[in-house]
């Protein structure tokens, strides 16, 4: 019964993959990392995310929503504004990538030390 | 002094960014995490990355070997034979990104859910 349950990231056709794609593929990792602080207009969401195209974060966004990672919510005001924030299911993924980049720019000084040795061989 | 030394995964240059890049890639997670279970060949990795090309898996290990996530072994015997396994740093790297592969293969049926009511609206 578990068994037939069960999700695998390594199997190329099980969902968990495309999920786990959508959290940490190219932008995904940085969106959902940036949201952990709370919550972000588009184009405050843009500046943050330095570097993503409108076209990316529009795409990753809406992948992470459906996911059911990310909330949208549009305010009922004039212009019109949009408000993006983690689900409690993202909150769960986004501290997870947190803790990660947190380890990864800390090690960064044995990461170039290591790229260093590599080249010079 | 600390400030000057930090790295920021969110600066569009800075080399954290490439390094998580890496270490959370379409084949980067998967390869990491796969390791983080002992050493592997090339091809009984290439098996275990389910639907990696043979290209792909090679890019994505030179990338993480020259990061210093990597170490590659190649074993003076006939027929040749390298075996990659993880670094210390690698492995730090890795049980993160286990988890939270845990964490996404866990709360799957959330997730489908989430899809199927995006999906109706």
């Amino acid at each position: 019964m578990t068994e037939s349950l069960a999700f695998d990231v390594f199997a190329r056709g099980c969902a968990s993959r495309e999920t786990l794609e959508h959290a940490t593929g190219r932008w995904g990792t940085l969106t959902l990392a940036a949201l952990y602080a709370g919550s972000f207009r588009f184009n405050e969401l843009r500046r943050r995310v330095d570097g993503v195209s409108e076209k990316m974060l529009a795409q990753t966004l809406h992948a992470l929503e459906r996911d059911g990672l990310v909330h949208r919510e549009a305010q009922p005001v004039n212009p019109p504004r949009v408000d993006y924030r983690l689900t409690p299911l993202g909150e769960s993924v986004a501290a997870r990538l947190v803790e990660l980049i947190a380890l990864v720019e800390g090690r960064m000084p044995e990461v170039l030390a290591a790229r260093e040795q590599y080249d010079a061989r």
